[in-house]
């Protein structure tokens, strides 16, 4: 018989050491200093002005982590660290530890038992719904290259569309990708006003700033009027209790022309919610940094979406991604007789 | 072509969730009450005092983590879960999450850019090797169920042993497995006064206290008189740095019988750096924790030991462990001529 080892728990105990080797080797912009050729110990630490001994233990690590290979004393990229990680390419997205290790995140994470205990996050009273956190616009800016395939996806789906509204826009892309493909459209964008900064220039830089409106304030109370025949709720919903996600589609009901169709973009776990790894996993920093968010099931959604007037939706996984878009229409009124 | 994802790196990155679902998992006692029948979420909530939403969200990603086994919404424990993290087992290492995510390691890691770049730990002057740093009570606690195994390999190796002195005992355990194969040999244990009441307790336990003697105060400046026949350096090595390392294998020399036994157990990676992975993911653990310390390999090791006055070692894995034991003779003093 095999010897049992505890290796499966102490990979899991040291998940936070591995947290720190990515970050340094992004605050460090390792990636980048190798893709521009510096392959050793030496010429890395030259270039970052770090220590030869730190920087040796660093690549080593990330040489363990498959993020670089070590050959002969020489260090080089992998096809994902060349793609993603090095800053000169256009899909890197290695600024996206500023969120996942944001302070915040560390406190919510370094408190996690408290957080299963009184079921949700343990550190502040709303988590990261709080008004205007102060996260949301790292978020935005660091999610931006992760979040453009589903923008594209989301907007290949969407097709033709005349009025749009975009909901907690982040980055604003989700609206801005649709607007690029219909020159006839407009796109009203609600996100607390710090964020929305980032998205008027996106706006502006995609040549769509004529078309495309902010409005500042909270999803849950700002008026952005009626007559949308998209509305878009990307990676919002999970943040907040079934109760709140209904209030929230019934809002958008309100302001949804007949058929009108809603798109909405989550990480969506099987109904066992311990598959696929990555949706399931999210139920873990939902808890830790929500006071009701979750990793909801499919058949979750599809009562709220139904319960909200809508219609149960159709599912739409995103190439690349561990995410989905489900699309579903607003039921004619006579149906809801 | 496969479309390639930032997956390896987003793992890297979330290995703070790990680290904090293990130890809420530890905290909570989760793995016992499973043992002990309870198996889904309300029945563990029940028995936890926490939330069922919190409890639900815990379970799973144990699940993800594969230390359950989920089917039908009941919960099993996995074999290696019911080996090591039962508190019922003899073999239980859970509180081993105490020292691995104790404030003082995960501040350092926390702070693992500034020890790339200073090439050492960055927070306090000394780190771990400050002089009765309270990390080693919850050390020597936690790391007994992991180092017995290593213990025993050592007493093993050791054979007929007469005068033992083993250094930064902290639980004492290599010392006591010797005494228990050897019943008329004697043992001097150094380590700090707090660590040392752990150690002199288990010494009692075991039946060995009239042959065990502690010996409190800094290993590098204690004086355990001469004459041993063995000495025992288990996990204490990689703290330092060379000269150290070499300091302290020469006053073991001056310490010993001609041809007396030098028993050192220590991670050691192959000499690229970068496997076995878990001792060479050790020397990030030495970078953040330490002003000096290191993973070293055999070479290293060779080097400092010969240069101390002793053989080059021989060595021995220990089974079920990322550890090894290395064994070098004090050399005779004609051949140092």
């Amino acid at each position: 018989m095999k010897e049992l080892t505890p290796l499966t728990f102490m990979e899991a105990v040291n998940g936070l050491q591995k947290s720190a080797v990515a970050r340094a080797a992004i605050e460090l912009d390792v990636f980048t200093h190798i893709a521009r050729g510096c392959n050793t110990v030496e010429s890395v630490a030259n270039a970052t002005q770090a220590s030869i001994k730190g920087v040796r233990v660093l690549l080593d690590a990330l040489t363990v982590l498959r993020l670089l290979h070590k050959q002969d004393n020489r260090y080089q990229l992998t096809d994902e660290s060349a793609l993603f990680l090095d800053r000169q390419s256009p899909r890197y997205m290695g600024d996206s530890v500023q969120f996942a290790l944001s302070p915040f995140i560390v406190h919510a994470f370094l408190n996690f038992t408290q957080a299963v205990r009184i079921g949700g996050h343990a550190v502040t009273s709303a988590g990261t719904v709080e008004a205007e956190h102060e996260v949301w616009v790292a978020y935005a800016q660091a999610m931006l290259p992760i979040a453009m395939p589903q923008a594209v996806a989301t907007a290949e789906l969407a097709g033709r569309v005349t009025s749009i509204l975009d909901i907690a826009a982040g980055h604003g892309m989700f609206g801005i990708q649709i607007l690029l493909r219909n020159p006839e459209a407009r796109c009203v964008a609600i996100d607390w006003p710090a964020v929305l900064e980032f998205a008027t220039a996106n706006a502006a830089q995609a040549g769509v700033a004529g078309r495309w409106q902010g409005l500042p304030g909270d999803a849950f109370v700002a008026d952005p009027g009626q007559g949308f025949d998209a509305v878009l709720l990307p990676n919002f919903l999970h943040h907040f209790s079934a109760e709140d996600c209904i209030a929230m589609l019934c809002r958008m009901h309100a302001a949804m022309v007949p058929q009108g169709r809603l798109f909405v973009v989550e990480m969506i776990p099987n109904d066992n919610r311990v598959t696929p790894s990555a949706p399931a996993w999210f139920a873990t920093m939902m808890l830790a940094s929500t006071p009701a968010g979750d990793a909801y099931t499919l058949p979750e959604y599809t009562a709220m979406l139904q319960e909200s007037g809508f219609t149960a939706p159709s599912l739409h996984p995103v190439p690349g991604s561990a995410r989905s878009i489900m699309v579903s229409r607003k039921q004619p009124a006579n149906e809801l007789w």
